[in-house]
Order: structure tokens, then C-alpha cells, then sequence
């Protein structure tokens, strides 16, 4: 698998980008927070689903020249809406915008509606710690795992993400409300692995760590049984409400396949760490659960216990140092784009 | 079982509450909650629980007659120091503050610390969605779990609550980031029973229903597996810093017994969902969705498809009925009070 140094990455999105019209500038900061989420070693959210994020241009379900434009708002609160622009490029300006209502209000919200999929979401969460404040964001996506008691897929797996500065590197947990992704799921299929915990229901009724089990009924698992299901339908609803725009319901009834998933709501909440409690509290308070969490007892002897966001950090590091690895057939088809 | 109506449950906790120091006004609304929460069915954290608060009383790590104090604040952000008053009676001003802050601001946050366990979480997101305000609110815990890849317990459960105002009926849910509590675990072995789903780890360190089997090894499973534990952290870490309080690390080196659990950080968020939107906005919204769910295909039949916060609507109307059923010895231990 070739590795590909960040910044021609970065440069071949930004090229493929401008080609399908996005502006300069736009396609400049998508470019960079995909290669970003990739060198993390989230290529799934990056380098592997840019060909995707093409075929949405394509297909006119991403407008690549539309700007989000700010409908209503009070003190820390605004709403957007989204204009069906590019997800990833419209989530950080709504972060940046929550940010600095932060720090006039000491926090801030802006829930847009008329989005699309914002890729990684940890994105937005080490955006605002990068800016000294607590990042709290979801976005809500397409029916894709069922509610609690249910077989059909009516609730969306909504990636719900926090954040928290530090100066030796953020904490930021990342997590949908499904336990593994379809992605995962589907990986795992392929190469004949288990997956390593439950993922989901056989045609019996039974859990299963079996993907190819699970794809016979798609009745996945939320995070925490019925607890993630609650959580998932709550933050929908929250995030559709404020924004003024689409449920998971509604998005849902825009068609089931792969390329139905646009229109969403998301909402970003920034409270202003920095300049509420200051560097010093965060420092004190967070190195020293740090540092008992590492004084666990272990599982297994060779594995260090990570904090949220530590492993990020360490597949950072090294992919700017090697370069991101890209998969051939991935890599050849970004280049013919 | 007797069934005690809620009149007759919050005039005795008020009576006791007073008796011990507690001021008239103060024991009338932590009787109301404490009530309300039996006859929604969260009894173990109402009625069952009320003899314990008397014992933490007498202990002094509650102070009855303790008022909350703003620390500071900017805009729609205050920090308070609980001064280890009556839990729910501090959460419940918690909350009403942030709803009062979002009056203005569009959202608000309370952060409190050297506050007690605030009983059902439930409680300030009903409060919350009562005075048309979305309210997200969570608390920490002592270390009762691993953290993922760990035997011994560091992180809190941290109980994280979402609710929503609805005309017929709000939408809330109250989740705690692990899968059980240690209540129910330990009912579940009295009566001899598994769980209905995987609860913990076992000796062998396979994940296990058997609520015997996670006694021995107290590695309960947060939800979602890693994504329960960093949840867990990063609630934890945002909490005890905004608050400047105690994170669960230190909360945990008061001491390890059933009485160490005092002097937790927590957050309350409010969003004027009803002044920002409008009542008829959320109800668009959310019925449609709750009509959605209903018509799940069912995983039983008879079995339907509830939305979060429904079946405590439904025990409420039922209790506030025929009164709440309260255990024999529960009932004579609080009347011993």
C-alpha cells in the first residue's frame, strides 16, 4: 500500500474538487479536513470516501458553490441553514461561528439544517479544542439501524461527539450510536473476521459477533442496547427541531439508497474553556485523571489504556511522518477523478 | 407490596427531612422529587432509596440546610459550588437556572461542584422540557468501571440525560454509561435471574449475563464497549473542569464505601427550544417521528415500540392511580426514621 505524504493529498483533492466547481477557497478547506481525518487514520471518513463525496457533486446532491447562510438567532443561539453545500466545509463554519458566540456568551449553539454528511465528526470536536473550547456536536443521518424493539431501520446511527483542550493533546471521543459501522461491518465480511464484539442480531434472535450473520437482518446494535437507541431518536429530534429541517424520518423518505442521505441537521455547542475556567483548571483536572487512567490495571499486559483521542494522535504522528497510507485501488481511482 | 399515595410518600419524607435539620421549604421540594421520580418507577432512586439519604444526613456528607452559591459566570455560563447540600434540591435550582439563562441568552449552563448524587437524572430533564426548554444535564459518579482495556474501576458510570418538550408527553432520556447499575445487578442475583443482556465480564474474561459471574470480577461493560468508557472520561473531565470541582478520580480518594460518593460535578444545559423555534415547530417534528417509530415491525408482537420517557408516563398515570407500590421493609425502615 503506497503512502502518499499529506500534502499531496491534500493537493489532488483541492485539484479534483476545483475541477467540479467548487471555489478556491471552499475546496481548500475541505481538502485539508479530509487529508487531516485520514493522516488521524480515519480513512473511511477521508482518503477512502472522497470518490464519494465527487459522485454527490456529480449527482447534484452536494452544490459545492453554495455558502450557509445564517436564518435566525438569540445571544449564544443561531440557526443556519446549510444550503446543501459541502458537509464537511459547512460543519466547520458552523463550529467556528458556536465558537465565537462562545466567547462572547460564554457558550455558543448553532444547529443547521440543509446539510450533508460531515465525514468525521471528530473534526468539529478537535476544531474547538484547537480553539481553547469544549466541543459538543451529532449529526443526524439516514434510517440505519432499527429502534429498540423494532426490526426495521427507522433511527439513524448519529455520531455524537465531545471535546475537551488540552495543551499535550485533546480529548475527543468520536462515537456513533451503532455499535459498528456498516463499513466495519462490511470489512469484516470480506475478510472473514468476527467482529470483536457484538454487533448486531442473527436471523434467530440471537446477538452475533458474525457479520455476515448480521447483514441477513440488519438488525444492528445500538450502542448500549436500548440506551443508544433512546439517545439516537433524542438527538435527532433535538438537532431537527432546532434547526428547523429534516428528522432522520424525513431524510429517510428522500429514497433508501446510498446516495438518499443529504438534507441533514446538526447541531455544535462550543463552550469557552479557555476563557471560562482558564488553561490552569483544565491542566490541573484532566492530567491527573490521565494519569491514573494509565495506572489501570491491564487486560492484557501489552496494552496501554488510551484516553479519547490518544490513538488519534499516535497514527498522526506517524502518518506525517511516513506519509498516509492509501489503498491501490482507492488511490488509482482518486487519480483518474 | 402496600401502595402508598404520592401524598402520603412526600408528606412522610417531608416530616423526616425536617426532623433532621432540613429547612421546611428545602424538605418540601426534595420530597416533591423524590416522590415524583417513585411514581414515575425509578424507585430505587425515590422511595428506596430515601433511608440512605437520611443515613448520609446523619453522617454529615449531606448538609440539609446548605444553599448553592454562584461562583462566577459570563453571559449564559455560571460555575456554582453546591456546598454539599441535598442533591436533587441543588440540581433542581441547577437546572432552573440554566432554563432562567436561556431565557436570555437562547442557551445556558450551570456547572456545579461539591454538589451530592442528584438521585434520577431524569428528574432535571423533565424539569427542563416542563419550562419548554431542551435540557441536557449529566453528573459524575465515584469510580465504579474500568475503563476500556482495564480490570480495575477508575471511571464513573456518569448518568447523561437528553429531554425534549412535547404537549403530549416529553421526551427523555436518563442513561447511565454503564450497561447496569450495580442495583440492578445485585437484584438480578438475589433473585437468581441473568440479565437480559451481557452485563460485565466474568473470570474468564468473557463478557457474561450472569450477574454472579460480574460480582466476582466487578468488570461491568460501559455501553458500546470503548465507547461507553470515553464517554465516561470526557463527561467526567468536562464536568469537574468547568465546575472546578472533583472529577471522579477525585472523588474516588474520599474513600471507597457507599459513602464516599459526595462532592460530584455537574452540568446542567438549557436551550429555550420553545422561544427559539416555537412549540409548533417541535411539534411537527417529533410527532411525525414518534408515529414513524410506532409503526415499527415489532421484534414481539405484543411488545411496542415506546419512545424515550413513554413508560414512565405510563407508571406515572398508574401509581398516581392506585398510589406507588412501596416495599414492605422499605416502607417500616422509612416510617422508623
Amino acid at each position: 500500500m503506497p503512502r502518499i505524504p499529506a500534502q499531496d493529498l491534500e493537493a489532488l483533492f483541492t485539484h479534483v474538487l476545483v475541477t467540479r466547481g467548487c471555489p478556491a477557497e471552499t475546496a481548500a478547506i475541505s481538502a485539508r479536513i479530509m487529508t487531516e481525518s485520514s493522516c488521524d487514520g480515519v480513512y473511511s471518513h477521508g482518503v477512502n470516501r472522497f470518490p464519494r463525496i465527487i459522485e454527490c457533486i456529480d449527482r447534484g446532491i452536494i452544490k459545492p458553490s453554495a455558502t450557509p447562510v445564517r436564518v435566525e438567532g438569540k445571544g449564544g443561539f443561531e440557526q443556519w441553514d446549510g444550503r446543501q453545500g459541502l458537509g464537511n466545509v459547512n460543519a466547520k463554519l458552523a463550529m467556528d461561528r458556536a465558537v465565537e458566540l462562545a466567547r462572547t456568551h460564554g457558550l455558543g449553539c448553532v444547529a443547521m439544517r440543509n446539510t450533508n454528511h460531515w465525514l468525521r465528526g471528530g473534526t468539529y470536536g478537535w476544531q474547538a479544542a484547537d480553539a481553547g473550547a469544549i466541543g459538543i456536536c451529532w449529526t443526524n443521518t439516514m434510517p440505519n439501524m432499527p429502534a429498540w424493539g423494532a426490526r426495521d431501520r427507522r433511527i439513524g446511527n448519529n455520531p455524537f461527539v465531545i471535546a475537551l483542550p488540552r495543551n499535550g493533546g485533546h480529548l475527543v471521543i468520536d462515537c456513533a450510536m451503532a455499535q459498528f459501522s456498516y463499513g466495519q461491518m462490511e470489512n469484516a465480511e470480506r475478510q472473514g473476521r468476527q467482529l470483536p464484539v457484538p454487533g448486531g442480531y442473527d436471523q434467530s434472535g440471537n446477538i452475533t459477533t458474525d457479520p455476515a450473520e448480521i447483514a441477513k437482518t440488519w438488525r444492528v446494535l445500538p450502542i448500549g442496547f436500548w440506551k443508544g437507541s433512546g439517545l439516537s431518536i433524542l438527538l435527532d429530534l433535538v438537532g431537527a427541531s432546532l434547526s428547523g429541517g429534516l428528522s432522520t424520518y424525513r431524510i429517510g423518505q428522500q429514497g433508501t439508497d446510498e446516495y438518499s442521505e443529504y438534507n441533514l441537521s446538526q447541531m455544535f455547542i462550543a463552550i469557552d474553556a479557555d476563557g471560562l475556567v482558564g488553561r490552569m483548571m483544565l491542566t490541573r483536572t484532566v492530567e491527573e485523571v490521565i494519569s491514573d487512567l494509565k495506572a489501570s490495571v491491564r487486560v492484557d499486559d501489552d496494552q496501554e489504556i488510551f484516553y479519547p483521542g490518544e490513538k488519534e494522535q499516535l497514527t498522526r504522528a506517524e502518518n506525517q511522518r511516513l506519509g498516509i497510507p492509501v489503498d491501490d485501488t482507492v488511490w488509482d481511482r482518486i487519480r483518474s477523478l
